[in-house]
């Protein structure tokens, strides 16, 4: 694989930068500070970073000005810009392997109801059912299961062993990765006799555009009406989205997340790693949750909000967790009351006995 | 897709209820209250939905008689039965899409030893090992991997990207979803000098009749016996179950639930999402497990258990979790045995003080 | 499926043990002393397993010297050795079933420019990209994807429906395990305007020699640098690795562990179940982890640390969970002060008073 080279003036142009010093040196790759070679463009983010970057062996750096009159000791060539790290997300497109391949490989299955733009690239061993959609330049990655029905837009990018089920729609470039599972049967069960009776889902699922799932994803389809997630979601790996639950827009869910069935979650809303949220509740925009918290009821006002104990030594945890055991019997709150009940009887008995003297 | 239509009267005869109003109407789907039209289905569960009910422009409505009696100035087409949710479940499978096609797909590669039934049906892609039985009516959908050894029963439904390995077999109308993994390798590892040794794992998985197992879900095969799931059971999506767990009859367990090796569950558990069980413990039958426990130790008696702080505003939060670390040092149930002998202590005082007035 | 059967001295030097009783007695099976039949080796591991050990039907028992005397007069057979546990280890790979295939089936695809060894095995439905290396004797099942890039070690095990993308190598003597994905894109998003904007992630997965991953993993490539998991790791099913982690050697994490990005964990940990850790901090050698903890800073010494709370009666623990609340504004360390206080004021006030007799 060769890889491409960009001239520092080129790569500035794209990020609206100014290029300074040698506007024709090439450079292979967009590189961390500390692994950057005399080939390579890195990134300086803030002041902290300085002692990183004067070691740094990178042909050029992308800077703010300040940062360059900072470097411009030890370093000869970068992009200024306002927002280092904003240039740096962009430029890594401009680096990233993209999959130029269109059309179908022989051994994809498609049925011949199916409609496949000719932009599109059908990987290999892909399987397309009945009626099914594929938009402009999307790439659909080998061993992908679109199932009957399903509708996916255009520049989308579906990921090798996605299952995509349930009749659901992804709108324009949405993101899937490997072995995600959109649309699968959500989790009804009517008890009845001392047996679960299947509730078969007839719900689906609604993806809007710019949403991007993780791999290893579960996303279910609605009981009755669709499960939603709007536009611009972002979402980390080994996520549970459960039926009919609604994620607006923009919202961000860390890694192994968990939404239980008919929740509502607001706009905006940012979830950290393997966040619990229980069923039939809804979210407020503008909402974060920090790890590993279990959000027990809704939340109406935008702000932080956590739960579970801090870590500590095993040893000391042991003697904590006895203690909140013990705080079911305990009358904590009365301990203040009564502490101040004390000491004012106190005070009366030593004045008293001032009086008395 | 054409889908089918319904009358009331047929509708009704199929959940042992009453149609009330115009027995040939035509209903297309089954539907909620908010978003059901006029050629569909919805059903009322409690008093709390009458306003939505009433509001709903369902063609006709599943109610109690009670309800009926509540919605009749409104409302003319009906179905009245004692349990609407348990007829809305039975009619789901009504209005769900099967299905139909029997057969082995072209694609998909069959060992020539395997023994596959006639009327099931083998999906594109799917790979079929050595000594492998497949039952009647059995649906395995593309892509998915049954691996030498495997012995499935009849009615069953295997989506794609399943993978069945370890020798497992799974009894009569079990459902497993998407990208489900079933007898992968247990973690068992021997540490010995300073490494860990892989100890092959010899037992299998057995699944029996009328198990449900959600997407993207890990039952390992056991060490030397099996791990075993109960008739009945049913799983969510992302859920762990570790080398020689038993999962007793009938047994719910929620999204992102981990068991890990040896444990044995009762019948008739539930399990709310995320809830972690400790490996080599005991839990009696009915037992149920509020979301995200830590279920630390065997639970002998039925009932209810849990484990977690509440949700609290970060802010609350944070100083909520530095008392706890403080706990470790706080002697909690001395205070009350002070306060106590304190209290006494003063009123002693003071009953010699008036005495000697 | 025919098993083989191995002599009781050939299982004996093996494992560098001594055969004591029929040296030539034919055993089929490795298995549990309570399922264990007459042609069945079991293991005793210790004395609390003599009881089950002299019930066992097993044709022989690996034991030690010490329990062999305890056991003679109820069993005829046995291996006698320093480390049963090890030699049960040991002997399941003698017993497992191993995929004894070589070549590449025909319906795989593989790139023209991908090297693929002779003696490597290459399952059905297997697609493996452009500039590909596959190592001697590595064994690459159904339906797994090798993308462009991806480079696999000698003696490899790699289970159906994998996926081994962002152009990561794998060492000798790895195992992944079904369903997992190694290599998808790490969860790296810009914030600007009020959007996620993507960052591509252009660094890679390295994965050192006898690395285990189990099943329905995610194992993110890095950003700009690489994500590492170093030699002798072993990882269980449903684990969440972000980008740019590194994971030091030999270290174990159970089923359902996340790491966050750009975090540092040592050698020799282990961490049990479910456990999560934040991004950007640096995890000591040898620091065990306990099931569920939350790992929300550097730890820099090694040692045990947990965080959550214990499992109590959901009743008991609603009380314990409103008084943590409470917590929040508890002065909890003013009120031993503020008893021991009160009580030094009683006694001189009572010295006083004896005094004034």
């Amino acid at each position: 694989m060769i890889s491409k080279q960009y001239r520092l003036d080129e790569l500035a142009k794209q990020v609206q930068g100014e290029p300074v010093g040698q506007s024709d040196l090439k450079l292979k790759r967009l590189a961390s500070l500390e692994n950057a070679s005399s080939d390579d463009i890195a990134f300086v983010n803030a002041d902290k970073f300085l002692d990183l970057a004067r070691s740094s062996k990178a042909g050029a750096l992308i800077v703010t000005e300040q940062l360059r009159a900072q470097l411009q000791d030890v370093h000869q060539n970068f992009i200024v810009v306002a927002n280092p790290y904003l240039a740096f997300a962009i430029l890594t497109h401009t680096f990233e392997r993209k999959h130029e391949q269109r059309g179908i490989e022989s051994s994809a299955y498609i049925h011949p109801s199916a409609m496949i733009s000719d932009s599109a690239y059908i990987g290999h061993f892909v399987c397309i059912g009945e009626n099914c959609v594929v938009g402009d330049d999307t790439v659909i990655l080998s061993h992908t299961k679109v199932d009957d029905g399903v509708e996916i837009g255009k520049q989308c990018f579906i990921d090798s062993h996605v299952t995509l089920t349930g009749e659901c729609t992804l709108a324009d470039r949405v993101r899937i990765h490997a072995n995600t599972v959109i649309g699968g049967e959500g989790f009804g069960f009517a008890p009845y006799q001392g047996k679960w009776n299947r509730i078969a889902q007839l719900g689906s699922v609604r993806i809007g555009n710019d949403v991007r799932i993780g791999s290893n994803c579960s996303v279910d389809r609605g009981a009755l009406d669709d499960t939603v997630i709007e536009d611009g979601v972002i979402i980390d790996n080994l996520v549970q989205i459960a039926h009919n639950v609604k994620v607006g827009a923009n919202t961000a869910m860390a890694a192994k997340c968990g939404v239980a069935g008919s929740t509502v979650i607001g706009k905006n809303c940012v979830f950290a790693g393997a966040v619990g949220v229980v069923g039939h509740i809804n979210i407020a925009d503008n909402v974060t949750v920090t790890g590993m918290s279990m959000v027990t009821k809704s939340i109406s006002e935008a702000g932080s909000y956590s739960s579970g104990t801090p870590m500590l030594e095993t040893a000391q945890w042991k003697r904590a967790a006895i203690r909140f055991k013990q705080l079911a019997d305990v009358p904590l709150t009365q301990f203040a009351k009564k502490l101040d009940h004390i000491q004012a009887q106190i005070e009366s008995l030593e004045s008293t006995f001032k009086l008395r003297k």
